[in-house]
């Protein structure tokens, strides 16, 4: 897999030129690599994307900083200046640190049976099916398994120890992680008394341009229909998306999440660690599901914030509540004390 | 892997000669493929299971359709009367859309050190093991790794990058998906002041017949004695069977689903979406388990389903109670409500 | 993958003298096996660490028995003593179910870019990158993938199919089970507008010495620092331990935990199984979290145990709490008994 990256450097002023943003203090300083405002020392940039450590300014080490024009209004040091430092930040590390193969054109140790750009790289103990279609570029670690027919768009790269099964369709600038998924059957299975009649699951899974999976996620092919992953979906690791899910473009399931069959989930969606979504149910456009909840209704009104487990509830409500949850004991005790008052003003009566 | 299937197709009455079932109308109406109600078109076949769709019949392109003997009655149009319409479409979609190895032999990138018999089809970059055992026509795809002394039942099929521990033993007709891991060590460890001593796992796990595994599942080696999947269980992706557990048949546990070390499980229970059972429980045949529960108890009585988390209760009782749970804040409001006014009257008095 | 072991058997004596602890009783009474005093039988060695099981003592048919001095006392049969007995059983079953490799040297279906001692058993379809620096006796199993610059103290042994991410460190007798993904990109994403611009993840994961890792467990490399995992670490199946965690050493992470990034864990801390902790929390030195927990705010004082979901609470509490959540609709009916009666000394006032 990938090589050490060489040292690259870039200065200031290259930065600026490349990514846009205004160069304010000396534009020949050079730049080896990012950090934070805290760790930051010679050759290092750093950027303030939050307000919280503002004070850090006064004392960072860092060669230069990312700033808004806000920020870099009362800062001293060499910094670019740029509306959305920590997007900006993401780009200087990616110039800093690119993402090389490590080797090109097809290793002798891969089986390959369809024919493939000579553009790609292919590592060793890599299986490619017949009739698959590689973009340009397309890189595919070692010990990946491409089923046949599948399509891999251009930019696309694949980690080691990657299944796609037979059918399934990546867009371009794909990233997947090790040991993920893609396309397995659904889980689906007629019953007949006790046991259980497999269904055949025909469709297949359709991811879109700029999706990132992460390692062992799973994503199951459609049962009928496709599975659909939206341009832009950023999905973490261990998640498991069930047949015929539709995630609406720029959506972000985090680590652990669960979704169940045939939900359907709007654009730019999130989904917290752990969340899970049972079956047949549809997310409004920008919901966002707290971390370690269930959703177990549709969620209509778009742009809202989901807390709880059984049941779920808008967050305000549930922080209301979960309050109350803690005093639950206590809240028993002043009832029965209520009982007792109540009893003795009775039999006085 | 599994290469595009050539196009196949059968007429209504091939089909319920194959299947059974009663005709009803022009026989010789050739069916391509499964669909729904509502997007069938030319050549396909759909099905009526839920009464809910019973509309949809009127207004139906499918070719032909599968249908109850009451269903029936009121149809013009042809179909196949069937008393379980949905395992019957679960079986016309497996006749027209058979799962096929898309190879067959051993592939010679494949490392093996056992006989198996000439029916079986092992892919590209498979290991297998020394005394390895398989049954007639096993399937395994590219990048499996099988162990020493595992024994594979007739009519296996495992996907690419699954791994089977050393001794594991399968049953026939056994579906593994991509990634799963069957037979790692148990997570046992004896304590010794603040560090841990690893307890070897010395069982197997055997899985009966007729099972399917889901992709990235993992099922623990016993530590004593064995781990045990009974016949015809159905494992969805992403769950986790911890060691010594007991399945027992036809039972089914949805994707992200955890079940702890030594328990038992009877016949035909259902564990929904990411439930969790702890240790040492016995849950009785037929139990089922909603989806986000955790189990904490043993559970006695046969055929119940239970729904929670902290505590788990009957799903009666649940939904009774969770609906309390919203308005626990105006409980309490309630509550304070009535210690003012007793305290109004108590000082009136 | 491993072989069956050949059978191995050892006498009373030679135990001892190995591990430790006085025999009372015949010392040349010979031990092939570990078993449990309720199963054990001829040549098969039992333990008593739970006095629950006392009373198997009487019964029990094992050749001998591992106690501790109280319980020694009373016993009349063959028997090892030893302050733990449970360590001790962990350590008979290691001596007579050793852990072989059942292969030695580098495979020639291995793809191996690095020098690697003589020492060490690499599999089939391994692929082992560049500047990879293995310790001695390293067994990797076939099908891994080792990036480049990775390093690999000695002693480790790697089950079939795992995955190592460029430039991370494996201290000495680590152990990772098949499916695991050590060192894929943490998930770090900068918003910009409605999508996400993709943050280099340039940390590494560093393992310290003796930690298990379960199968299809993941661990991410850092974003700017390094993800670790200290020494004695246990960690079992589908774990997901995001970037920039730091797990002290002997902690314990049962199956299907998620741990979100930045998440700072004391010496000796144990989740139970599925339990979640959000991001950037820290948990103090041997905080206990109960199975399917979910902790969302940091945990100062050491050594307590937590419990629940929404909120969490300690674990006493929450016991007490729970009882009422399930009374919950009882509660609410007794508040509503108390206005009504309320409203009748208020009318009859």
């Amino acid at each position: 897999m990938q090589q050490p990256a060489k040292v690259i450097s870039f200065t200031l002023a290259e930065i600026a030129a490349q990514l846009g943003g205004d160069v304010l203090g000396d534009g020949d300083i050079r730049i080896f690599q990012v950090s934070t405002l805290a760790a930051a020392g010679e050759g290092e940039i750093a950027f303030l994307a939050n307000r919280k450590y503002r004070g850090q300014l006064q004392t960072t080490r860092a060669a230069a900083v990312l700033l808004s024009p806000a920020d870099a209004a009362g800062y001293a040091g060499a910094c670019i200046v740029t509306a959305n430092p920590y997007a900006y930040y993401a780009r200087v590390a990616s110039l800093l640190n690119p993402v090389q193969a490590g080797f090109c054109g097809v290793h002798p140790g891969a089986t390959v049976d369809s024919v493939v750009p000579d553009s790609v790289a292919i590592g060793p103990q890599v299986c490619i099916g017949r009739n698959v279609e590689l973009g340009d570029s397309v890189v595919i670690h070692a010990g990946c398994v491409i089923g046949d027919g599948v399509r891999i768009g251009a930019g696309s790269m694949l980690y080691p120890n990657v299944t796609v099964y037979h059918g399934c369709e990546l867009g371009e600038r794909v990233i997947i992680h090790s040991g993920a998924v893609i396309g397995a059957d659904g889980f689906g299975f007629a019953p007949e008394g006790k046991s259980w009649v497999k269904i055949p699951q025909i469709g297949i899974v359709r991811i879109g341009n700029d999706v990132e999976i992460g390692a062992n996620t799973t994503i199951d092919r459609g049962a009928l229909e496709d599975t659909l992953i939206g341009d832009g979906c950023k999905i973490d690791n261990l998640v498991q998306i069930a047949h015929n899910c539709r995630i609406g473009p720029n959506s972000v399931l985090a680590g652990c999440v669960g979704i169940a069959g045939s939900v359907t989930m709007g654009e730019h969606c999130v989904v917290g660690g752990a969340g899970m979504v049972t079956g047949h149910l549809s997310l409004a456009e920008g919901t966002t599901i707290s971390a370690g909840s269930l959703v177990m209704k549709s969620i209509n009104e778009p742009g809202q914030r989901y807390t709880g487990v059984f049941p779920l509830d808008t967050h305000d409500d549930w922080v209301h509540n979960a309050a109350h949850i803690r005093r639950l004991g206590k809240l028993a005790d002043r009832v029965s004390e209520l009982e007792k008052k109540l009893k003795e003003i009775e039999i006085r009566d």
